[in-house]
């Protein structure tokens, strides 16, 4: 049973209570965090979401039962104290309230409570199982309620920034069509229109552009987002954008104006400045040099392209590789030429898991001997052209991947990283950006046959490659760009196409009859007609850029209510089974295929 | 076809070139408004969204083909022009820019334009349906641009003062489980679990209140909300609520913080003053004065309780009615003595839509004499005793209702609107807020037979009442407070059950056997057992507040892509069929009942 708060009124929250307030009464409220009796003082530990403050109850001083009352107190009771500020006499430097205590005058238990299932204490080691189903405790935690925190100041701040710049957020219907393209929609059936169903957005794309249409010019949404895919790790059913499109611009304005959102959000929510300009490179560039479309750049390893070399070499594994329109690259990871055998062999493996068909390498020893699993084959001469090429010095690890290119990439890539974490190199809290620009527009799929879309079919082709789109269309560079932090895409968008020659082209090239493309995308077609300004936009991923902004390694800790693998929700159990009244209001029937 | 504009920059928006820039080259671009020739002059109102500015075309000054293009130039053609800004021969002082014009040096025809279906210009009287087909065209309509700015900047300023006050902004799942209780859910089949659903969330009213036993103290969101219910005009199957939950609180806090917001939020956008504090009736006063719980307050016309003098009349249609409980009360509509028989029929006529059996009226002449309904049925003594009661003056008319309270409210609250229309009292630039508290608890559902929740089962029933819970619950009071603007109820809330053993109490009165409400309240009931604070909170309904502000009649008006009365989209054509595949990887079947 809980009393009532009637008559009392919170004055402070646990962390306002200073030194400047000894001597004054003071009303607390919040959590019992712990209690100890010490002879006939009974202490706890208050907390709310500002932090910890002791209180303290002597018999003599406490009003009617509540001594009483306090001895019944047990963890994560919920409280309201009125007392008086006094001096601590063992004061706790650690607690940034401990050189004061509140002698409690007055006790309410507003709230009891049972154990609770796990201890709500930081970095506890608790099952995410166990912690998903209480998450209203597991949001108890300090570090969850800092990244909850951070992630209100984020938004607030992205916000203040994008009003300054002119932009207005404006609300785009959740509500909507299911369109081809993409990945796959949740349906959500019409009960008006039975037979019919909405979609729920995987992006405001064609919204965002209808409002340039309108005259709008620069928009933002911080906005939720839908796709029904297997999640991953870094996936969820619903995921937060921050979305924005403006009018009259070109590759370079929208670069311009998120390298400022970027520095401003991180200066303001957690005091990191980032040095403008970020450093940019072409898709082809990052690939080139790091293997990647999302290059981690906080560390160097990057590919160096022996192909020249190796195909004199007379090694068969090599020279085959580049016959066959591939390359020969490698990295050479500095200082692991000490690396036991047993790790060299992990990191090979690696390098399959990736594709590769195998991991040529060579250690340095320190003494400046070699060892390797292929410089047998090779002359002297080529070896030493090789250890020139990769900049190897004594106690370097040579690590080379022979393949059609994209494997040599993915291989490579993906080992950099592999070595740079086992280096130490990936230090959360070192922020590195990178534009990814120039991005193929259009990509190849085997399955289907056809061309599709690397971003979406709404994508610009660079001016200088619009001949290409009939003639040699996987060539086309697209006014593309990702942003990249720290190895992780947080952000990615376009200049989109406005001229609607071009989009009947684009959409050719997908292999969509104007017919198709007019009935899949009708309404913006249609649009197009009425006078349309150039127009790009940029959307980021609020969930993956909160997370790295927190040092955590899964967006779950960064969403308040998060679903797990299979899509549902540990504690409320959604999804549930619903009435047969419902389904017949809809005009459906459950209907499971084995 | 679009030309491009590589090379060209926007220097300026079109409302910001004026006489500071005489004798400076801009760039400005946007779509042409009207073109007019003159001699060899070719005038363009160039409009983006921040007004006009006109540009002209000297055949001697433009650069190469760029006269020849200004003679191809129609309505809502996108250009880009480069020139000179100069003073206006014959200016234009209702214009903002009207002292300039830009003498053109270059043009740039983006995006050629057909003529659209309807002209682009403020209170167009097109129809709605076409309005709402080519949404992207309405919305260039000054009116509608004005309006989505406004939501723009109330969003912001909410978001700002709460920000200040310490709430956090924390986002809750759209993808959510179905309960009973309120209306009728979205549902979002789920493909991972075949036969199960997601509910879309009416609001986020248990989540916020997890987020309270989690400890954030103050929470808001912006958030849409779903309900599947058939639309009237001032609904929408997705609508923004402004959500807010706060620890810790009780009825005055709570509508303390939001008074202040009200404050700033039509101050800082539309720059209207709402002096504090904001008047308050009990639930029961406004029903008693205006018949109505969202009362509007910007006019008098209240009702008058002439039971006492009723109930000894000898009048029948008097006396029966507060013999069976009811009562007798009227509005005095002043100066309306001499509305024409028509007109006064017209009234009575209203008073029955709202089920009154009947409007009995006395029409005071201009010389003292009285026309009346049924005044011959009445003591001399007893007409001078009502009017007296009615404050009655010569030339007012007095309207009367006899029935059950609940009808005499109804319809006495509502033909005190429309005498208040008809009188020009419901000005649209004026602000009249009330708060409206101590809402009945529950309420008896003739239907199902059984109390149902007034607001929802987690609000508080009001201390003084918890006893009645178990003896009369129609009479229990609740912590539960409106907010109304000029009669339209714009956000409400309560401070809601913190303690389990009254929440079972409550959901007993609803009828509901503890494993019921265990089954459908289970995370909430359980999240209960572990510290709960004391908490309420409230929510307004974006739509109809900036409607107001906005001093539109329809929500439409204010959201950028509505749905119409069948919950369908003209433009999108939203709801629209799917494929067979997808329906089968949902497990459904499509399955029609005519």
């Amino acid at each position: 049973m809980g009393e009532s708060m009637a008559g009392l009124k919170r004055t402070h929250y646990c962390n306002q209570v200073k030194e400047n307030l000894i001597g004054s009464e003071v009303v607390v409220m919040g959590w019992a965090q712990k209690r100890r009796n010490l002879g006939s003082l009974i202490f706890i530990d208050l907390r709310d979401r500002s932090g910890l403050l002791q209180v303290v109850f002597d018999e003599n001083d406490v009003d009617g039962e509540g001594f009483k009352k306090a001895e019944t107190l047990r963890s994560e009771f919920v409280i309201a104290v009125r007392g008086a500020v006094r001096q601590r006499e063992s004061v706790n430097p650690n607690m940034e309230t401990g050189y004061v205590e509140v002698l409690a005058k007055e006790l309410r238990i507003l709230s009891e409570a049972e154990t609770p299932p796990f201890a709500i204490e930081e970095n506890s080691a608790v099952k995410e199982d166990l912690r998903l189903k209480y998450r209203y405790l597991d949001l108890r935690r300090p570090d969850l309620q800092r990244n909850i925190m951070l992630r209100h100041r984020v938004t607030q701040s992205v916000r203040r920034f994008l009003d300054g710049e002119g932009f207005l957020e404006i609300e785009t219907p959740m509500l909507a069509k299911s369109t081809p393209e993409g990945a796959r929609d949740y349906l959500v059936p019409s009960r008006v229109h039975q037979g019919s169903f909405y979609a729920l957005p995987q992006s405001p794309q064609t919204f965002k552009q209808l409002l340039m249409v309108s005259g709008f010019d620069r928009y933002f949404q911080i906005v939720r987002c839908f796709r029904d895919e297997d999640l991953r790790a870094d996936r969820q059913p619903e995921f937060t954008q921050i979305d924005m499109e403006l009018s009259f611009v070109q590759v370079n304005d929208v670069i311009d104006v998120n390298e400022r959102l970027l520095q401003r959000v991180f200066k303001e929510a957690i005091n990191i400045d980032i040095p403008l300009p970020i450093p940019r490179l072409t898709y082809q560039e990052a690939m080139d040099r790091f293997g990647s479309d999302k290059p981690d750049i906080r560390f160097g390893l990057e590919l160096v392209n022996i192909s020249d070399i190796a195909k004199d070499s007379g090694f068969k594994v090599f020279t085959d590789a580049i016959e066959n329109g591939g390359s020969v690259r490698g990295i050479n990871a500095k200082g692991c030429g000490n690396f036991p055998r047993k790790q060299i062999d992990s990191l090979v493996e690696v390098g399959k898991t990736y594709g590769a068909k195998g991991i040529a390498w060579i250690a340095v020893n320190e003494d400046g001997t070699l060892k390797s699993s292929f410089t047998k084959f090779l002359s002297e001469e080529t070896v030493q052209a090789i250890l020139k090429a990769m900049d190897a010095e004594n106690g370097d690890l040579l690590l080379f991947c022979a393949d059609k290119n994209s494997v040599v990439y993915d291989a490579l890539g993906n080992l950099r990283l592999e070595v740079a974490k086992r280096l130490g190199l990936t230090k959360k809290d070192e922020y590195s950006f990178v534009w990814v620009t120039e991005f193929p527009l259009l990509e190849w799929d085997e399955e289907e046959q056809r061309f599709v879309a690397k971003h979406h079919p709404f994508t610009s082709p660079m001016d200088e490659d619009i001949e290409l789109l009939d003639t040699d269309p996987g060539k086309v560079r697209a006014k593309a760009y990702d942003i990249c932090l720290n190895g992780v895409e947080i952000g990615g968008g376009s200049i989109r196409i406005y001229q609607r020659d071009i989009q009947e082209k684009m959409f050719a090239a997908l292999g969509f009859s104007k017919e198709a493309a007019y009935e899949n995308f009708g309404f913006l077609m249609n649009a197009f007609k009425y006078g349309v300004p150039p127009h790009g936009g940029l959307a980021y991923g609020l969930d993956r850029m909160v997370m790295l902004m927190a040092q955590e390694d899964s967006i779950r800790d960064v969403i308040a209510f998060p679903k797990v693998k299979d899509a549902s929700c540990p504690m409320t159990e959604a999804p549930g089974t619903v009435t047969e009244k419902q389904l017949e209001e809809l005009g459906l029937k459950i209907d499971i295929k084995k």
